[in-house]
């Protein structure tokens, strides 16, 4: 694996590889001192063009648990790059020496146009509408790590809420979760729902009420504002009404069942209960795993030898 | 001691016991390699809502200095946080693997409520009107090395001139000094003297000229200028009439007396003379005690092995 | 050497010693961990008054792959400083301990006011219209280096092209070059060229078509859109007509001749040919020499122990 774009070019067994180097970087993260030289001497460059101080955040501390320096090279979006300048910045700081670049733009396709500028190894932070392939993998890797099932999730029930058609969030997703086996059905207003059609094997709903009572995972998507502002989806109140996770859809979950969400949350809108009251929440150990897949990432990528996370040696 | 809020729960033995960890670190300072391994793998995350280069990067090179890993989490005061997404914001940092919070913000008691949503330590870095204490900590430091006065500042008199009402720096800095034995006086515009009176032991004066000939240290606030505007304080000139420091009465200062100032200093506002020509001035000082104090208590509050602040180790 | 502020006191033999110790940067860059101890537990702070991602990031870059601990200080342009609260930065960043200022400042002459406020070593990143000595280091560097001419620029015809007035490359460049035994040409519109004359052995052309059949480098600056608003120059077109660098103009470039630009390139502007279809660009090569050349500067000036060189001891 030199680059890791989208997770379409992944099969399940490179899926499972991943996931698990995943939990050997679990563990890693659960050491007292959780640092091994792995990467060391190795640059990872977080180039973002879009604001995501977690995922940044996420993957400089992944970089730094493996002992690669990082560079931040943060972008307004005010300050649009052109194609050529986006070209010249990349060309510049491989020149400098990185040798993975962690790429977040709001255009699909930026980073895969990025490998064409450099050598170094190029990974997709989210990239407008597309992809956001680390963020399945996580969330994979928290699904099944919860329910014990290997690598697999055959036969798990995962209903997906919200904005389906915009959501790199759930396009990665969809793609991974179907691979490992699960069933998914997406549920969303039909102007949110991809114009193209749904991929094989993902069913949809029309409300959040008729999956609440029935899935194994119940995966909240972040209603984006300015949605609603340009009128493709109802009026504030009646979304929440119809797609929200209140007290009482979430009495209804079967007892086994996980509610996820990429984050940020908007509480008051999708989030209509404080998760934290959820015994089956599992939004913060999203989080921390999202370090141990993105070092799973760095690391495979990276090449990095098996002797490097051996305890102790940081 | 698991957090660090407020001067207020420290009694005079915890600190002095905090200010002799802080030799040890003056002296791993003054090292050719002034670096020790003692928090490596340990991840301190800066969240500062509240814009102050230098606190921050006087945390940050405490905490590199111990080999942590650092964070930066800087929020620009325009886009103000709702509790909500605060909350979320330090539960999203915590599940990521922070093991310190250094926390300031604008509003008093936000450190305190971050204790409540991660496991990790917290510490106070300013909060609104209320407190400072590692200001008060390093300005001790400061005091009692100056003098060779061991822990005590028994006896010694301590004149606070400024904006007593609205400074963090000055409640601390009144509750620490009183606790260590000084006698303290405050010198402020009626309107600038907290409305509930000073803490026990705490006397006051008028003007700079009752206390600059007989202190031992006199200790500069910094004069907000938002206070100005908003008719508290008499007009600039006439508030450097009576409460600036000149050079006449600067030359009548004690030959022994300490000059201090918690920075950043208002040149031709509190300031009418350049420090740098005052023997007497600790202002760079407080600076360079500032990364040993902020060590130690980094050090402390996360449970540094002694073995790891000796000489080479890193 | 104790700071470096300009080129002006650089002897040939001082620069060329300078260009032997980035030779073996260079080769501590090519190894599979490229990091070596050399500066362990020295502090280097970049205070950059004005924007430039790609210098600092050198600078930071180089530092680190010396060990050496960085802080980053940032000065929007729009907050610009007054000289006392410049100072007071400066002598609070030193009191942390700092012991390389990297200083870049929009006002000719910041560097070396600074040296007046610290004990640390000052680096020129970039001052005003008047010097960039790492950039005319680094690019006698890549010119030596790609023609194999060891130290000496001897003979060698390089042609630097536009606005040379307000170019503090061009100054520094135009002295390194003369001093290593260039013959230099400068091409611009008359209002570029410097009012108090060329340098010493310095020449110039009426446009680029006089140079670009002879010369050996093709050496090509920024044009700074301002000036262009201040009507300095003609209009973008026929300056682009004059003194760009297009297809038809890099193919009478003799074979071995190389180009260069500082970066970053205004496409369309003076750059109107793709660079990376040049057989003799080394503007990236600029850019990877860029970071040894400091990585030079930083060893030599804070007397790093050759010993820390070595392999495998970071």
């Amino acid at each position: 694996m030199k680059h890791l774009l989208t997770t379409v070019g992944l099969d399940a067994a490179a899926i499972a590889g991943l996931l698990d180097v995943a939990d050997h970087m679990s563990e890693i993260n659960s050491r007292q001192v959780p640092k091994v030289p792995a990467l060391r001497g190795r640059t990872v460059a977080s180039v973002f063009f879009e604001d995501s101080t977690r995922t940044r955040l996420s993957f400089e501390t992944a970089a730094k648990r493996l002992s690669a320096d990082t560079m931040t090279f943060s972008v307004s979006t005010s300050s649009v790059n052109k194609g050529e300048s986006l070209r010249d910045t990349i060309e510049t700081l491989s020149a400098m020496g990185v040798d993975a670049f962690v790429v977040r733009h709001k255009s699909s396709g930026v980073p895969a146009a990025v490998t064409q500028w450099t050598d170094a190894a190029v990974i997709n932070a989210g990239d407008g509408w597309h992809q956001h392939p680390t963020q399945a993998l996580l969330d994979a890797f928290t699904i099944t790590r919860s329910f014990g099932d290997g690598n697999s999730m055959s036969g798990r029930r995962v209903a997906i809420i919200g904005d389906i058609k915009h959501s790199r969030v759930a396009r990665s997703n969809m793609d991974v979760f179907v691979k490992l086996g699960a069933e998914v059905t997406v549920v969303a207003p039909s102007t949110l729902l991809p114009p193209g059609g749904l991929p094989a094997g993902v069913l949809s709903a029309h409300g959040i009420d008729d999956v609440v009572g029935s899935c194994d995972v119940l995966y909240m998507l972040r209603m984006q504002r300015e949605r609603m502002d340009s009128a493709l989806v109802p009026e504030l109140g009646e979304y929440s009404a119809r797609f929200g996770l209140d007290a009482a859809r979430a009495a209804r979950l079967p007892a086994h069942a996980l509610v996820m969400h990429p984050g940020p949350m908007n509480r008051g809108v999708e989030m209509l209960v404080d998760p934290s009251t959820l015994p089956g929440s599992r939004i913060l150990a999203q989080v921390t795993n999202g370090v141990a897949v993105r070092m799973a990432v760095l690391f495979t990528i990276l090449g990095g030898a098996a002797t490097g996370l051996s305890q102790g040696d940081a």
